[in-house]
């Protein structure tokens, strides 16, 4: 299988240079990068007025919440989850989340993000979808013992059982990560499990880590140290660890993170929308710590959108700040792709020879993105998911020209509303 | 002419209660919205899976800045100024700034934008721009004296040729505004003339005030007071003043503002991306003040979408008290329609029998926007202006699935692209 990309101009390589060129993608590679190919292709598609971007990768969601969008907004955390969320959480089946994780994938497709890390429950059913549907999915179960050992067992199997299964379906889109839920729902008996797991299967793991004030007078007060601390100090940080949020860290906190490689996603949205606070992205970037982007969960976002949440992030820091050159596009927007591949050691993000045909293509023949005097500039500041035309993960057309090509969206659409019903 | 829409859900009335319902427009006015509406009409519109939403109202931009969009970003105010924005508008010609116009219309039309308050030069090519798209305008040519009393003059003299011009369109659409550009651009002199006039003509005013710390040390430096004292003590406010941005205001402002029933029009996107400051949001609703939305300029945005904007001031305000209870989505919400529409003294705003029939329709056929749990909170957290399918004003269709009927886009398109390339 080829595909030929003629007449776009491509963000390309690490630097995120514009040029105009033509893509070709032989199997799941990007073949070649090059003015004027000529060579046959299976498929060819015309990005005249388009832009050839490496897909977009979202490094921290529950894909599954998509079902909750806009139930609950606008209220305290505790009272969001307590009252909204987990009542309906705790009527939810296997069934019941992949209909969810199939909504989220559609909205993937839509928005051009093609790889994405995910935590939930049932995340075989999640596997599936993912499968399904093209997408190349980091796939956590989310642990959470509460300090009971006898849940320690129950979650660490759980967790097995989905690594097994994801395992056999042998597929190279779809990968089990570790996602012990947060140190402030985890014992360090888990915790310590899940670490000696990791090194053992060679897996990834993320975890929630200091998303509010709340968590780290938790923390502070059963440790008397900062969730960060904790984890460097049970041997839990790694180049393979992934935290979600960050928002709360300390100069110390940073150091530690940037000297053990962890990758910190960073969820702007979720973060204003739940008035958890504002995370120090300058002061990590300062300190060399990779950074990449992620929505969180439609319920608290409301969407899986990521060339929103790529403004929210310039803008955020910005006013944050009161310095508009912080976040500046580039930086957000390799924090969108590049960063985010890093993270999940994905040879994608970028669009050059040898990487992953991973890929997005956006409509730039629309008022709101001309005169094209930046393209990048116009895919953080300007541009919404609804723009991206084409997606292509891994050589293969999942989206073209808007229309899903893997899965059927009216009849999932529908699904969604009447599973929601049975879940209010 | 009458158009009939069928089949949607109506965010009706002032508490945008949304109900399942038809809506019949006669001439330029919404006749009935009821169940089951079957009397014959020139255009009939089956609204399936689509919310029938009140057209927003921006009520701050220059709409011409489409042209700079992306031209200079991440800089500090006065750099973006002086070596990216002003260098350009000195080139702008009266044919360019039409151009723009046309982009920007373009563009307000595409996302469900209904009427806007424009402040900018030429407006006369403007308003010509505005009566071919099929928008509603109100336009202000931007006064600039410097305290050079000549040029007090010469501004003046400048805004009435835009308003007898504007007023020999003889157009319900097209609206005359006085432009006094800000208290530390214009002289006391133009500031008391403007008053003047407007009361003479019963012409609104808008003016920017206190947007960035620097205004408030140079108005302080000068006068010795805030620029909204300043204003006050010189008989300037009014409920016929439309403030833009009102980020600096202390207790004693807002109690001003509030006394005079000024309006406010909130710029987030602008406001976060320059990193000018929050205004105080809370604390101006609460003293009762009107405030409306708006998106500023496409080069400090860098797009005219309100609903992008929408999502932008909910989650602002949220963030920066710490508190996710504030900038609620139907607050919000309000803020985009009617209370736009109170500022400009226009029937419009509202989905009710009586009222202008300025509406967007909205496709929520689509996984962002589903389940469809919460139409407002779609509408602010999740949607963005490509999901306006249909754009309606003063009872004619601007734009129906999201071809624009009153414009051609790919000319201006073009038009747009060509020009810039002569002011860079």
């Amino acid at each position: 299988m080829s595909i030929l990309i003629k007449n776009g101009r491509v963000i390309y390589g690490e630097d995120f240079e514009v040029v105009k060129a033509d893509v070709l993608i032989e199997g799941n590679r990007i073949a070649k990068v090059a003015k004027d190919i000529n060579e046959a292709a299976d498929t060819v598609i015309d990005a005249k007025g388009r832009v050839v971007s490496p897909g977009f990768i979202n490094l921290h969601t529950h894909s599954p919440m998509g079902l909750f969008r806009g139930l609950a907004d606008d209220l305290p955390l505790m009272d969001w989850l307590q009252n909204h969320i987990w009542p309906r959480e705790a009527k939810l089946t296997r069934e019941y989340t992949k209909v969810g994780a199939y909504l989220g994938a559609l909205e993937m497709i839509k928005t051009g993000t093609t790889a994405f890390l995910d935590m939930y429950f049932f995340m075989d059913a999640v596997a599936e979808a993912v499968l399904d549907s093209g997408l190349r999915g980091y796939l956590s179960y989310g642990m959470i013992d509460l300090g009971d050992p006898e849940k320690t067992g129950k979650e660490i199997k759980e967790a097995l059982r989905t690594m097994e299964f994801i395992e056999k379906l042998n597929s190279e889109r779809v990968h089990f990560v570790f996602g012990p839920h947060a140190p402030y729902t985890c014992s360090i008996a888990l915790l310590k499990e899940v670490r000696k797991l990791a090194n053992e299967h060679g897996k990834l793991i993320t975890i929630h880590v200091s998303e509010t004030m709340a968590e780290i007078g938790q923390i502070s007060e059963r440790y008397g140290k900062s969730p960060v601390v904790l984890l460097d100090e049970i041997g839990f940080l790694g180049r393979d660890v992934i935290i979600a949020h960050g928002v709360w860290l300390d100069s110390r906190d940073i150091q530690i993170l940037a000297r053990h490689g962890v990758t910190v996603a960073h969820n702007p949205g979720s973060n204003m929308k739940l008035a958890s606070g504002v995370m120090p992205l300058q002061r990590l970037l300062n300190a060399g710590v990779n950074v990449g982007l992620g929505t969180d969960g439609s319920a608290s976002n409301n969407n899986l959108d990521m060339l929103d949440e790529m403004k929210l992030a310039a803008l955020l820091h910005k006013v944050h700040n009161l310095d508009p050159t912080v976040a500046d596009a580039k930086t957000v927007f390799r924090m969108a792709t590049l960063n985010g591949a890093r993270a999940l050691r994905l040879n994608a993000g970028v669009m050059k020879e040898g990487y992953l045909a991973d890929i997005a293509i956006i409509d730039f023949n629309q008022p709101h993105l001309r005169p094209i005097n930046n393209v990048i500039s116009h895919l953080v500041y300007s541009a919404s998911g609804s723009d991206v035309e084409t997606t292509i993960v891994d050589g293969k057309i999942l989206m073209l020209d808007r229309e899903v090509l893997t899965l059927d969206e009216e009849k999932l659409l529908d699904e969604a509303e009447k599973t929601i019903e049975k879940l209010v």
